[in-house]
């Protein structure tokens, strides 16, 4: 082989990207050196810093750079409502779609028994205790249309109940399967206004 | 906006990769930040390190991280083939997929007077002065097979000509208007084995 090591290096750690093969790998690591170095330099101090400044909120479990969020933080938005999402990526979502001005939950992840994802991986416990500190009036359960979310819902649900905390879901009309971060943000903004009960 | 600053600048840096728009780059982020922080350390120190490491070899100009590249310092190659390509990507193409063992030159583009790419950009004064020094008895023509690299296999037969090398071109049978780099080995390597003369 004849290619730089440097250079192979940067081929192979590329790869850690989600999507990224050999091929895309490559091409990546050309085009940079070739007509981005200032990019490239710049990445590569962005992806260091956040790794190593980037932690999660102590509240609501979001990424954060500080022990609470800005969102947690806030003291204009209405703490009587919170919402569970899956994701980080689905929280920007409704934040950017809807006019929310309560809290968030972020579960980082969905209940799946069999990756061994159950209630303390999702933060379960974090979520009751706050529930029980009886601030909290409303859950609204945001998670995605897919089995896995409905199955974490309906856990999210009977927790909420017995905190004496009612659950609601976003209204139908999210597409089935579907994946929540992707959904448009009419569509998102109109379930999220026609959210309901939760039943059992 | 809510999300953490070091988190948006790792967003938009990632947006420097090719064909990667803003959701790719959030959900980069996420999915690195949420499972592979190694991986995303990783990258970012061989981005800087290459960035700042790999530059071009003096001979052939391809990545180097040594004024010369190990090609191009090996005694076993055959100096008296050049095999000139337009990108890193083709010579590595043409290393794997033939037994050629002559040297390259990497143009590192094609001409292209409407972008202000000229002779000068892609070193060939560099090329001249080697071809000149008598060492080489084919130059082997490996352009892409578009109107540009076509126009580029022109000029380079030209300028052997007048140095006195035998200019060499890849035989017909790749996909006109294909990209070398895309090709299969098995068409590469027999496209590579039967190179004809170049004609004017
Ligand atoms: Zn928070
Ligand atoms: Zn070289």
């Amino acid at each position: 082989m004849s290619t730089a090591p440097l250079l192979e290096q940067l081929i192979e750690a590329l790869r850690c990207l989600p999507g990224v093969g050999q091929k895309s790998a490559q091409r990546m690591a050309y085009q940079l050196l070739e007509r981005d170095r200032d990019g490239g330099r710049r990445l590569g101090v962005a992806l260091v810093a956040a790794v190593e400044g980037v932690g999660h909120c102590e509240r609501c479990r979001d990424f954060s750079e500080l022990p609470v969020c800005p969102v947690c933080a806030s003291a204009s938005r209405d703490t009587h409502l919170l919402c569970a999402v899956e994701s980080p990526a689905d929280r920007l979502a409704i934040e950017q779609a809807t006019g929310y001005r309560g809290l968030y939950f972020v579960l980082q992840g969905r209940l799946s028994p069999l990756d061994g994802i159950g209630p303390a991986e999702l933060g379960l416990d974090l979520l009751a205790r706050r529930l029980a500190e009886g601030g909290v009036g409303e859950l609204i359960i945001a998670t995605n249309p897919t089995v896995e979310g409905e199955a974490t819902a309906h856990y999210l649900a009977q927790l909420a109940r017995e905190a004496g905390v009612r659950p609601s879901r976003l209204a139908h009309g999210l597409p089935l399967g579907g994946e929540l971060e992707y959904i448009d943000r009419g569509t998102l903004a109109h379930a999220f206004g026609t959210r309901q009960e939760a039943g059992n």
